[in-house]
């Protein structure tokens, strides 16, 4: 049992949100930042924002505001990014060379360890672009996963394949899954689960659209 | 002014994971679901999916809960994505490319009506698979906007040349961007975003990982 017991799940979203804010504060060499600035981008209350950063146990300085440097060290720490984590990729089709070529990972504090695949075509090959990996067979996985210590992967097959990779995922020691395919996984309840929904904020723009022009 | 503007932001979000569970439900043949049924899998409280769906006029039937095709029709009425609409794509990269490919858009009401790209070697080709478009000047735009009459746009380009193409877009008539690029966007305020963060997933993953095990 951890840490997250009592925190609501909404108030951990909001970390990752927090923390971009704070990362442009950064960016633009501010040294404070409010819990009203902290709140104005994402249409949040001060008083929802100072809720928030209490469940961590972060306070502001009165008269101050947040430190922005010190808040963004804690927000990494909480969240578990300070430190680079090594992931790995499933699926060497065009989403998953897209996700090698994304720079926003590295960034976050991900590395991109290794790239799995299936198909024989592709197995050891080497992707392109500025971070070359070799694409290895499902079968090197566990071995992989142990001798990088890697706990998330990137599931990013078709939605056929999406529940029987995943659990060849599993059972190589991957804890956390980052499904890109179209359909809910079945894992046991000690392995997390985020599935990124691409159409979902398709919908949202379309309801805003509606909303605002007959 | 629309109608929109009463309803709370989460609310309106958790339409769409209403909608996915109604979905899975009807794929399953249930006629009926009752309110605590559509909150479970979302973590969420009966009488909050009761609030919920209230707030757009729909209520369940005493004892017997929500019709499941009739709540599908009606929240699909309320996204506004009861019929097709038209979206086109800007990016025919690695990212563009698996976003072409993507069978979900379709299933959610949204047909990829055309793809745009600024690179001479890409312009005039045709995409793969099965939903083969052709890649046009990013100058064809203005006109092929107001033929389909598309109303929003797929931002996959890369982050430096982000900003630009989305004015673009903007000026081509757009007015609701995804934005997939790792840079907020300054457009007006007739303009609606929604920017996909992929790291933000990996971060929640991460959370948890942290918060389960030492």
């Amino acid at each position: 049992m951890g840490k997250s017991e009592n925190i609501p799940l909404p108030a951990v979203r909001r970390l990752s949100l927090y923390l971009r804010q704070l990362e442009a504060y950064a960016d633009e060499n501010h040294r404070t930042i409010s819990s009203r600035q902290l709140g104005e981008v994402l249409g949040l209350s001060d008083a929802q924002v100072r809720k928030d950063l209490a469940y961590f146990g972060q306070f502001g300085h009165p008269g101050i505001g947040y430190r922005v440097p010190e808040l963004i060290q804690r927000v990494r720490r909480i969240l578990g990014t300070d430190k680079l984590s090594r992931v790995l990729l499933v699926g060497a089709g065009n989403l998953g060379r897209a996700l090698i070529a994304f720079r926003g990972f590295q960034k976050r504090g991900f590395e991109l360890a290794a790239v799995f695949d299936k198909d024989p075509d592709k197995v050891g090959q080497m992707t392109d672009g500025p971070n070359r990996l070799k694409i290895w067979d499902l079968s090197e996985m566990p071995a992989i996963v142990r001798k990088h210590s890697i706990r998330v992967g990137i599931l990013a097959v078709p939605a056929s394949a999406a529940q029987q990779v995943a659990e060849e995922m599993v059972a190589a020691g991957i804890r956390g899954i980052l499904n890109f395919a179209p359909v809910p996984l079945q894992v046991g309840p000690d392995v997390s689960v985020a599935s990124v929904d691409l159409a979902i904020h398709l919908e949202q723009l379309s309801f805003e659209l509606n909303s605002v022009a007959p």
